[in-house]
């Protein structure tokens, strides 16, 4: 069994070593650097860029301004999702190379190629722009007004996309007698991924063809978003994804690619490299949505749910990039987690003169999670009922199947990790213990539950493809379309290759570098989807490869396929387990035979038209200096169940991953913008309070394995739900310990000071 | 029609406009330097290498000698042949990454790994060496004596191999009456390949798997000579071949890439380059075999041959390499060209202490038909007839079936190319107008015709795998074994695979840089097999693709796959050839539909059992200054039948480049050894006379095109060809103008000179 082993990541060795090659280590010393001139201000139009002096330095190759574009100028999205030929389902096609119509402070408007990257500096601050000026807004309430400064042509109200779900009758459920009312705002914050690897890319051309190589999660919708905005046919382009370090989304976009490839055709062909700086990821990259959450619950005396009423206000920023579908999916969990005979939501992407919001890690669910499990501990509180009561009683019942995505709760998933977390805490006790505090410390504990799903069947397509070789020595090469970006799924899917295949792991040579001219098809990394869609892909090519040598075998060992199987790189006899020949020298003959050569291969493409529900919950204790407005965490532990682990201790690895951006989130993370200007203020890591191990305790993890039935290797959904419980679980943690429910994060002193001020804690 | 045309080189745009990337180009600034100790005898033993100064040099990493091989001590073979599972076909395993045992002037005894070239270059002087030596034979009639220096163990007489040919009965044949005997030997010369790009690699490893990107024309071989050498598992190799500055048979040899690797590896799997000056290249890479030949015809009164001997003795140098595979070649061709009932044969390929030869451009053909076809001009001249009447009578005739290749001669060929390139000579006036020339200008027509087959079946394994991919805008991506040197081949590869698909030819993305761990197997280029053989490949191939994407088709138009086809990119109706849809529709809605999803490609093995004759002819004028003995080539043609033509430009083009090739074999070519030292006299471009386009008349090229009935696309060999009737034809040119039949090449002054003063010329 190659599954299910806590084997040593298959890049490992490289990685702490340095061997490993990224972006920046692959791109040739001779190539050009480009620039980018972000706009000064939050919403208006260029009237001119005076580029004269910028021409004059030496070394500075072309400028282009947003002028400039010609041919170029086609809008186009830069969402990652998967194309489709349906206009209705496509992402909305609103960005241009560079621009004159400036929507954010920060915005693309002209470019720089230079031989150096001084020159380019110098020539970026030579350039002297004419704006003309409109008026700013950046929050997502006051966007949403009558009368509010239009962004977009075609948006009224700035709402990009607002849809609604309903079930029953809101209307007439509220009016049922003796219920009791819970109406909360709550608030989350725009934060950024902060990846290690700042996005980077450089491209050169080939012929008629242009190649871009780029840290990104998403090489084959990067070659077709390259191919729209370009205006050429998308197979005269070529994405080549080195290593990554890191992405959590943001490279989930299409970010300067396409930029980079017209500053390389401006240039004749040249190799040309676009290094972000961390300043630029801050502001011109893409953040998480800030979302405003206002659910409304209608309980009886029981402690059910008789109507539940959510609005969600989601601040796009200055253009559409993943558009609705993160407020969309924050929507659509609302009536599964609870459920409950009378729902009405509705969500509103709103456009705001602020950085663009994309995909992060969780897509949406942190910031849904965030609300709803605050709200849930608000109202048991209200209600009086202990919290993990209440919810055991709410939420989905095992058995439950949601209508859209077909998903199913096979397992009391919830309560058997509630469990292994409360014994893990103390809960019980410590509950009881901090109970009724005075002073100046006090600690309390909290949890919360999170929904999460896995891909992103029904919403859009989804397709995996793999290629697999059998090598000269019995060794296979795998090759696929789904992307290591640093989180370890080459070694998940080296593992599960083996694992179908027949063969010990260290003889899958996993191809991690993907060149969209010789991978196969897949989507990329995102929506948590890899370990699952990228295993049907495996599960299905490994057949085909395994039917292929076991052909072979038959030829060379006269025993037909019916009665023969590959164990541990040997082809044996089924009937009596003998070993007949191994499939080193099974590969080496097939290849050589003179009388029968071939190579055998297998590719297949797995259309995945499922999905599968990942649980967990997340309970945390703190320590809360009330005098000095300080929530420290003291304990934490995330417990999971997505399905069968394939590497236990990549699956603790990540948890411990999500554990601390969650913490961040909490805590400290918010990105700072000037409300007037709609400059951001904290574009760095000195400003910007990135969570880090400094502020850990010890992360604990666990997991809960019901093997998923839809999938080959009965796994689901880790990537992102580890965020997903944290900031709820802190909250309701500081709540215990102090009486006082924040509804906006992170908890950082000057809002604990807001809040706790406001209750009287501090006089 | 895609093929067939005369269309620009794929790789045309970049190669003029200096953007296409070669492996030094590629190669990152970062490397180490490595360079090789040569030794400075050419027969003996290391006693020692004293290393103390060299290490002290700043900036050397390593110093690696003979006697650091460690667990690297494993002998290995260089040709660059498929392997064999039986032992009895594989290639002769006598190299090591460095030795202590010289066989040559020049072998590899140590090496030194530098942050730079000039460290690495210092420190190469600073190692001392202390030698045993031994006596040194290079002329291969001495090394085959009794009593000779032995230079490898287990091979008396140093000979490699030899082998017979026999049939009939020549010594009953010899007796009849009235036989004219004519007994001559024939001398060619070693000469080197003089590819524009000296060989170049670099290494560094990734994990336990260690990466060579290499100029060679055989990447899927080297991977497994690199794992012999290196004794690690084949799969742990990778080989990346880029674009390639011409090889000519030298890089069909592993030359450095193993050594590379290891001195990689020695070093931690930095990166290594491995750079070949151009003295290195002609000394220490591969040479062709310069071999004496001795023929003896027994000609009846009519003109026909009662009996026929050869005896080859092919000059090996140092290590085994390609081994008698050349000779034996050579041996091969002799009763097919011009078949006698009583023949008899036999090859000697014999080591000496001189520089290694190995495979080039027509692989023994260029030395067996200047030998033959001068031998055939003797004999026609002997008996009064007219050569090309001579010729004509004895040739193989139409129907002529080879009892081992298979091969059969389907065409009157040789008649069709004698005829055409009698019309452009306007010989047969020429003929006699230069019959009877005294004075010290003397004009001179002579010609020659060749034999070659193509690919190396039935003596090999040929088989060539090659993948082709639906790009999302129906262009298609095209993978495959077979190697772009800088022939055209990857144009040709186009060109076949629009055709066998019915896509236009700008569609078809070729995948130059090859892979191990991605590109198809394929053998690579050699053997003027890639157009035969890879067209096998391409054509099965895009049969299957042709199949999913009209499988496809039925899905989106309801028309069965019987009555559909694609045609100039549109999916038809066979029936009234009515356009249903476009390719560039249904790739991207295949590949995005939520319905069924599929990413199109196809890949497939074709194993070859057949092989094809190529034949043509060459005709020369020549000038020759009796007095300053100087032969000059004033008019020349190249008549060639290769089957179809899949590019008459680039046809032509291979066929001016062989006939480049070709004159100065004839006229200038030759490597000159010491022959007491074994030391290269003229290791380069200064005092190797390499012909050039100063040196060429006008090269004229015409084809006769029968179709080749094996091939899928009527084609057959042409690569190798163009090279093989050039120095015969001058040859006999000259023996027109001047009586005087030099019987070694090339014709350059001090060879005339012996020659006209023994001629009673120079009186």
């Amino acid at each position: 069994m190659e599954v299910g082993k806590s084997i040593v990541r298959v890049d490992a060795f490289d990685k702490v070593t340095g061997r490993t090659k990224y972006t920046d280590d692959l791109c040739d010393a001779s190539a050009y650097v480009a620039k980018i001139l972000h706009s000064t201000i939050a919403h208006g139009r260029v009237l001119s860029i005076d580029t004269t002096e910028a021409e004059k330095i030496e070394g500075v190759v072309k400028v282009v301004t947003c002028f400039d574009l010609g041919e170029y100028k086609n809008y186009f999205p830069t969402a990652g999702h998967p194309w489709s030929t349906d206009p209705g389902h496509q992402d909305v096609a609103d960005r241009l190379l560079l621009t004159d119509e400036v929507k954010f402070y920060g915005d693309d408007i002209a470019a720089v190629v230079a031989e150096n990257e001084v020159a380019a500096n110098q020539a970026i601050r030579a350039l002297k722009v004419e704006y003309e000026e409109y008026p700013v807004v950046t929050d997502v309430l006051e966007a949403i007004k009558d009368g509010a400064p239009q962004i977009h042509k075609n948006y009224p109200n700035n709402i990009l996309k607002h849809t609604s779900i309903s079930k029953g009758n809101y209307a007439e459920a509220i009016k049922e007698e003796g219920l009791t009312v819970v109406d909360r705002w709550y608030e989350t914050p725009t934060v950024q991924h902060c990846h290690i690897e700042n996005f980077i890319c450089y491209a050169y051309a080939e012929g008629k063809r242009v190649t871009v190589v780029a840290s990104t999660q998403i090489p084959h919708i990067g070659r077709r978003v390259v191919g729209q905005a370009l205006g050429i046919p998308w197979g005269d382009v070529r994405i080549v994804k080195p290593y990554i370090g890191g992405g959590f989304g943001n490279k989930q976009d299409i970010l300067y690619e396409p930029l980079c490839a017209f500053l390389s055709l401006k240039v004749g062909g040249h190799l040309v490299k676009l290094d972000c700086s961390r300043e630029e990821t801050f502001v011109a990259n893409r953040v998480r949505h800030g979302i405003k959450f206002h659910i409304i619950s209608h309980l009886r005396k029981d402690g059910t749910y008789a109507a539940r009423k959510i609005e969600i206000f989601s601040n796009q920023g200055g253009y559409a990039s993943h558009g609705h579908s993160i407020a969309a999916k924050g929507l659509g969990c609302f009536p599964q987690l609870y459920p409950c005979d009378n729902i009405e939501g509705d969500a509103y992407t709103v456009f705001t003169n602020r950085p663009v919001a994309g995909a992060m890690r969780g897509y949406g669910i942190p910031q849904a999670m965030f609300a709803v499990e605050s709200h849930t501990e608000d109202v048991a509180k209200i209600m009086g009922i202990p919290s993990i009561e209440f919810r055991l009683k709410n939420l989905m019942p095992v058995g439950f199947k949601d209508g859209f995505s077909k998903n199913v709760n096979y397992y009391d998933t919830f309560r058997q990790c509630i469990e292994k977390a409360k014994a893990y805490m103390d809960y019980d006790n410590k509950l009881k213990e901090y109970s009724n505090q005075t002073g100046r410390i006090r600690k309390g504990v909290g949890m919360a539950v999170f929904w999460y799903n896995t891909a992103v069947w029904p919403i859009s397509l989804e397709s995996s493809s793999s290629r697999l070789v059998l090598n000269q020595d019995g060794s296979v090469s795998l090759q696929l379309g789904e992307t290591e970006i640093g989180q370890g799924a080459d070694t998940a899917f080296s593992q599960m290759a083996a694992e179908a295949i027949g063969i010990r792991v260290e003889d899958v040579h996993v191809v991690s570098c993907q060149d969209t001219d010789v991978t196969p098809f897949g989507t990329g990394a995102y929506a948590s989807r890899q370990t699952y869609v990228g295993g049907f892909s495996i599960a299905k090519t490994a057949g085909l490869l395994k039917k292929k040598i076991l052909d072979y075998a038959y030829i060379l060992t006269n025993m037909p396929p019916e009665i023969t199987d590959i164990k541990n790189g040997m082809i044996v006899r089924t009937t009596d387990n003998m070993e007949l020949i191994s499939l080193k020298d099974l590969a080496t003959e097939a290849l050589y035979s003179t009388s029968d050569s071939r190579h055998i291969t297998a590719e297949a493409t797995a259309q995945i038209k499922s999905n599968a529900y990942s649980f967990g919950c997340c309970f945390a204790e703190v320590e809360v200096d009330i005098d000095m407005c300080k929530a420290k965490l003291v304990k934490i532990i995330n417990v999971h169940d997505c399905g069968k682990l394939i590497n236990p201790a990549l699956a603790k690895a990540q948890v411990e991953g999500g554990m601390s951006m969650g913490i961040g989130y909490a805590l400290s993370e918010i990105q700072l913008v000037d409300e007037k200007t709609g400059k951001v203020l904290n574009d760095n890591f000195l400003d910007y309070k990135l969570s880090t191990a400094m502020d850990h305790p010890h992360l604990e993890t666990a997991f809960v394995e019901n093997p998923e039935p839809t999938s080959p290797f009965g796994t689901k959904s880790l990537g992102e739900p580890p965020v997903c419980p944290v900031a709820p679980a802190i909250r309701n943690a500081v709540m215990q310990a102090t009486g006082v429910g924040v509804n906006e994060i992170p908890l950082r002193p000057a809002k604990l000071f807001e809040y706790f001020d406001k209750a009287g804690l501090l006089k």
